[in-house]
């Protein structure tokens, strides 16, 4: 039973969550240790200060280093889980990023590993031993499962997702559970329950969302692996955000099943699950060891397809070398990103043109304000009922954001379920154009505005013609300022049209060459409002700190001058159900780009 | 423009109809055959008596047949499809299965691929000549495109359907369009544009539907191989009620791209398209054909499973044997199947009970009511406003079956959005209990009952334990009389569940040893309507013949004593995207069982 219902003010309801989440942290052994009171904007230097070597190197080394040492013994997972509880609690100190550590399970579970591995000499599965964070609405048996809502807190997990136990049946530990913003339709994490969620290479900006919790994590190394959902960029966000790797799979590759959200049974645009992780490795060996034990066979909504092995998805020369063709979108001609993103694109861009194997084609934009209108209205089709009930249950405030994204989004109303089929039909015949837009860039077959032309013995586009990836930005800035982060569309673009998308780190910061164009002339109110942004002139509605105090009143000059040190992180998109060949696509441009 | 828009009353519109069909046929050459005035009931031995040698030849031939005397020159396309050309027409004249015919284009195209064949002596691909009919709201350039509905006749398809154009380029003839009834939601072919389309074995009979043109002309062998589509049953139920093959895909795997119906942008029940076929082999080429193509490469709907052969896809055991594991369910707990349709069952489960390597085991139903329940609720969940729209804007009469499934379906209302979210977390739900029971059949596992008894380490059903294909009834009778096909349960329980399900007939035929159970207790009101049906008793609402006249004063006594020769099928259903699987569980099936 929720603790509202219990009688609980929702002020009681977050000072119980807190303390929870405290009282967790202060059970980890050796003790976690607490950050210096005056900290500096970036906090990512912090850990080496306070924690051990050992647990140093264990928490920074990727995920298929540590797999490689549990595999051998090398490592045992008591070690390695008693590394990731520590570093997963200071970071929770350093930025508000996880609402409850599970110490005794985690370790109970490390345990009976070593202990199967001293007696077999062989590990349990693929993932022996190692940690996964997880999101807080991915169900754990007899654990809290809120979504970000006060009124849900309280509310247990009746069984554990299928996504755990196929992970568990490969060997991993679940140790940390992560935040997530009121309503989970944020690209910032903030919720009354916990406060804010703030980025640690500047705290002044957000961690991204709703997946903010596992992003701050991971960026922080206090996870080398965690499992995030996104239906609008909630993975990515964070990722970027922190200068990690993140996967926005294809629709129904990995299981929902258990999953707590509102608009459960809402299909017009499908909320997946997928990883984070401080390598591509990791992202992949997710994706692997859980495609592996097909799991469609337990989840009927999944699609049966196996993962391919990576390293021969992409189409070869004559002489059997590989090719690469990158389409390459800039600007969704809506918001023009801010200088550090371009910076981005163009560094990589320039270390891929002298390939011999890669062939750069500009990629336009094609009608990317039509998807917007679409999804957005599709978002909350039932004119975000539950939602409202969900908030309004408890008399917890409304957080600018959830505000931001059903009070003030104007393509939000109560449809019909007239109105839902006509938006479903615009989507699928936007998908359709776009795929002939993406068939028709670099070949001279007919693009999406040429309509009815087509009759039986007309050609079809030829595969070996067609562009591999996109290369583009993942939002229009890097992370931006607490509740700022107003414009999805770099993101749900790609949710829309049910495309893999992966985020990655081009190694780049921002800093003091990445100046404001002062003669840039906005195209729109949007990209008006992300111009201001650039040099931090927004309008900030009510800011909380990490901790959740209203901070607001001194927030229009507590800021640095510009988004000092915050990563650059570029996404690239493949075509839908393409997931392993844009893997594959990434690995061969950071080898390229020598990232 | 429709041609009620220019004014024509519906009676005009319905004449203008038939006459251009009737115009459509009179162009063939030579001169299709006229009926002699006096029909038996059963009608499929006339074609025999009024066809040239030659031509019963070609048509009775099955596709696989065909297409290899295609592609090494022993028939020409010409000749192909002016023989299915003579007969689709004779067939139209004996049980009303067409909208037209396409003579001249037809031969055309079948000429122009034969003059390809005498230049390159190649065929021009793996479908090389060989004809293929279309039910009619498959659109084609400038053809009419009208679903059925007297409102829409007189829209032209502004381009062929995707479909339709990768037939095309591996090398397909389209000669013939084929009747649908209003609404293309009943399970028989009744519209006031054509009349009703009837049995071929039994004219007092349905040909089923909504694709029973297709059903129809198929079973008279005027076509070896159509296209319909598949909502509730679709495509099976007439071919079970002619005798013939036909495969339900799973939902996405076939381009949809380009086909008139209401309810575009309805995704909670998704419509598929699939063959009907004189030989399990016209199934498969189909498939192959289409597949191989990756049309996901131009239809952003479809998952790009490619498609797999058949003949290793079943468990094999230590000695390399193929295994086959057939979990039997001969009722489904609501409506018990006819005399005859357990006769089927018996007679095939008992050829293959003795098999080696076949194991057969009871498949219990599990909650097909509220299968039921879920998916009737679904269908019209705008409260089927474009139905009523698009009937009632020409004046034309409701069909009975379009009464008894929009306007007495007490499950169908107009539902709010949140509504439609709720049912279809129902029909998730119910999707993620089927799954559940399927796994633990013959197992120890627990079942759906069973509820968040899960927990992290509980073990998952190993697949190699798992039924391989379910065996059960098409329908709880053979073809029914015409206006009484009311249950649609069998067939529609797997489009909720998504799971492929092929047709295939037992080589019997209803009979004086079919005899009613005097004895039996009906379980519920359904059960009694098809009970009475047994005996023929049952009220028949309005009749039309197949010219489309009232005969409904007529009918009580102008019946047969029996379903006197109606073809007896069974469906074979697999696992959601195991279509290949399951047409090889069929192929062992029909060999062992000698079909």
């Amino acid at each position: 039973m929720s603790l509202t219902a219990q009688g609980l003010s929702w002020q009681d309801v977050a000072a119980t969550a807190q303390k929870h989440r405290d009282d967790t942290i202060a059970k980890v052994k050796p003790a976690v240790s607490n950050p210096p009171g005056e900290l500096p904007w970036n906090v990512t230097g912090i850990p080496s200060q306070l924690l051990p070597k050992d647990v140093l190197h264990i928490t920074e080394s990727p995920p298929e280093s540590l797999l490689s040492q549990l595999s051998t013994g090398a490592l045992t997972s008591t070690a390695v889980t008693t590394a990731f509880l520590q570093r997963a609690g200071l970071a929770s100190k350093l930025v508000n990023c996880i609402t409850e550590l599970l110490p005794a399970r985690a370790l109970a579970r490390a345990k009976a590993l070593d202990d199967y591995y001293a007696t077999r000499k062989k590990p349990v599965g693929p993932l022996h031993g190692l940690p996964i964070s997880v999101k807080e609405h991915i169900s754990m048996k007899d654990l809290d499962l809120n979504a970000g809502f006060i009124s849900w807190v309280g509310q247990k997990g009746t069984s554990d997702a299928l996504i755990l136990r196929l992970l568990w049946s490969a060997g991993a530990v679940f140790y940390a559970r992560t935040t997530e913003p009121q309503t989970l339709m944020h690209l910032e994490t903030s919720s009354n329950i916990f406060g804010v969620t703030v980025n640690p290479y500047n705290t002044t900006l957000t961690s991204g969302g709703s997946s903010g919790g596992e992003g701050a994590l991971v960026g922080l190394r206090g996870s080398c692996l965690g499992i995030g959902t996104d239906i609008g960029g909630s993975i990515r966000s964070p990722a970027a955000n922190q200068g990690v790797f993140g996967l926005r799979p294809s629709s129904y590759r990995l299981p929902l099943d258990g999953f707590a959200a509102t608009m459960i049974g809402e299909e017009h645009v499908v909320p997946v699950v997928g990883p984070l992780s401080t390598s591509l490795e990791g992202i992949k060996v997710f994706m692997k060891v859980l495609i592996d034990q097909k799991p469609w066979l337990h989840d009927p909504m999944l699609v049966p397809l196996p993962w391919k092995a990576t390293g021969d998805l992409l189409r070869r020369d004559a002489g059997g070398k590989r090719k690469l063709r990158i389409g390459v979108l800039r600007d969704d001609g809506m918001v023009r990103p801010h200088p550090p993103i371009l910076r981005g694109i163009d560094s990589v861009v320039s270390k891929l043109s002298s390939h011999p194997d890669i062939e750069i084609i500009d990629f336009p934009p094609y009608d990317h304000d039509r998807a917007w209108r679409i999804i957005s209205s599709l978002y909350f089709a039932d004119g975000a009922a539950e939602e409202k009930e969900a908030i309004d249950a408890s008399g917890e405030p409304w957080r600018p954001l959830s505000k931001f994204i059903i009070k003030e989004n104007p393509n939000m109303k109560s449809l019909s379920v007239t109105e839902v089929w006509r938006l479903t039909g615009e989507r699928d015949a936007y998908r359709a154009a776009y795929t002939k837009h993406w068939n028709s860039i670099g070949t001279s077959l007919p693009g999406p505005e040429q309509k009815g032309e087509l009759d039986v013995a007309a050609p079809l586009a030829k595969e070996d013609d067609m562009v591999d990836v996109i290369l583009c930005p993942v939002g229009p800035g890097c992370a931006p300022p607490l509740n700022c982060a107003r414009y999805w569309n770099y993101t749900s673009q790609w949710n829309l049209l049910d495309y893999p998308a992966v985020v990655f780190p081009t190694g780049l910061y921002c800093g003091a060459e990445d100046k404001v164009d002062k003669t840039y002339k906005p195209m729109n109110e949007k990209d008006e409002y992300n111009h201001e942004l650039c040099e931090y002139h927004i309008v900030v509605y009510v800011v909380y700190d990490y901790l959740g105090r209203d901070r607001t009143d001194g927030n229009p000059t507590d800021k640095p001058e510009t988004y000092t040190d915050a990563p650059i992180s570029l996404q690239l998109v493949g075509r839908r159900y393409e997931d392993e060949k844009l893997i594959e696509a990434l690995e061969m441009i950071m080898a390229a780009a020598k990232l």
